[in-house]
């Protein structure tokens, strides 16, 4: 449910780029060019936080609460990785 | 020149975007979902850089050397800009 | 208990730090301090990223085992928010 | 002159960073100290953008304007290398 939303800005993302790949073609200026791009960035932030939080409801409940000991470990450890990897981008 | 290669780069990542759409269409799992967004914005960090690095080496050097002050300071606040919101997303 | 690596370590970082306050006062060259305060910023993501997989294994635990719905559901904001906010700094 | 600025702030920051310090030895609830480590990069983020803006109207000038393509050349790749860091941190 709340996916189909994300799924929806993601393809706004999707009209976005095309739009950047357009301006670079018709020889934009650079810092327009970056500017563009780090929104581009700034909205993959929310698709990510969204999609999280949609995990966080409903994978994550599952498995901590579930009777499998190495699946929880699993679904926690991929949480902590991909903080750490929203760190570096 | 050295934009032309950035343009290739972007277009590149565009596919990248389109197939993470399809990804999700095909209701993959989450954490894969953010971790491939996240090397999309990974490279867009790329493309960035190598955009600011010919900006750098061409309109940067021509404003600094050329005689109107004001044109100087827009462009080196530009750049103090970019990387304001660089730190941002 | 893995904590109280987290405190050394932030300790180590507050050294550091004091270390690059003490490079301005010595009027160290402004690219070498840009670069300190970078790596001070990438010790701080570590020390964080520790904190949080501590956390998932304590407390969100507790809270997702547990009988409180709304207690549940904060826990689990929380998390998203500190993701939303680690994209942003 | 501005850095002085810079210096001031980098010191507001060491006492911030002090106070997470002594948070996490009183045994503050984890999210508390993951968003105040955050507030601290923000405030780190601000600290290099003023130190990068002071070194564009000083370094960087002297470098473009001199007769040394080796040190413009060399300038102008640390400009790129901190924005490329700063899009990891």
């Amino acid at each position: 449910m709340k996916n189909e939303d994300s799924l929806k800005r993601l393809k706004i993302v999707e009209g976005h780029l095309h739009g950047v790949v357009r301006m670079m073609e018709a020889d934009a200026y650079c810092i327009d060019v970056i500017r563009q791009i780090q929104a581009i960035q700034a909205a993959l932030n929310k698709v990510s936080a969204a999609i999280l939080e949609n995990h966080l409801d409903s994978c994550v409940i599952t498995a901590i609460r579930g009777q499998d000991p190495s699946e929880r470990e699993r679904v926690l450890k991929e949480i902590t990785d991909v903080f750490v990897a929203a760190t570096k981008v």
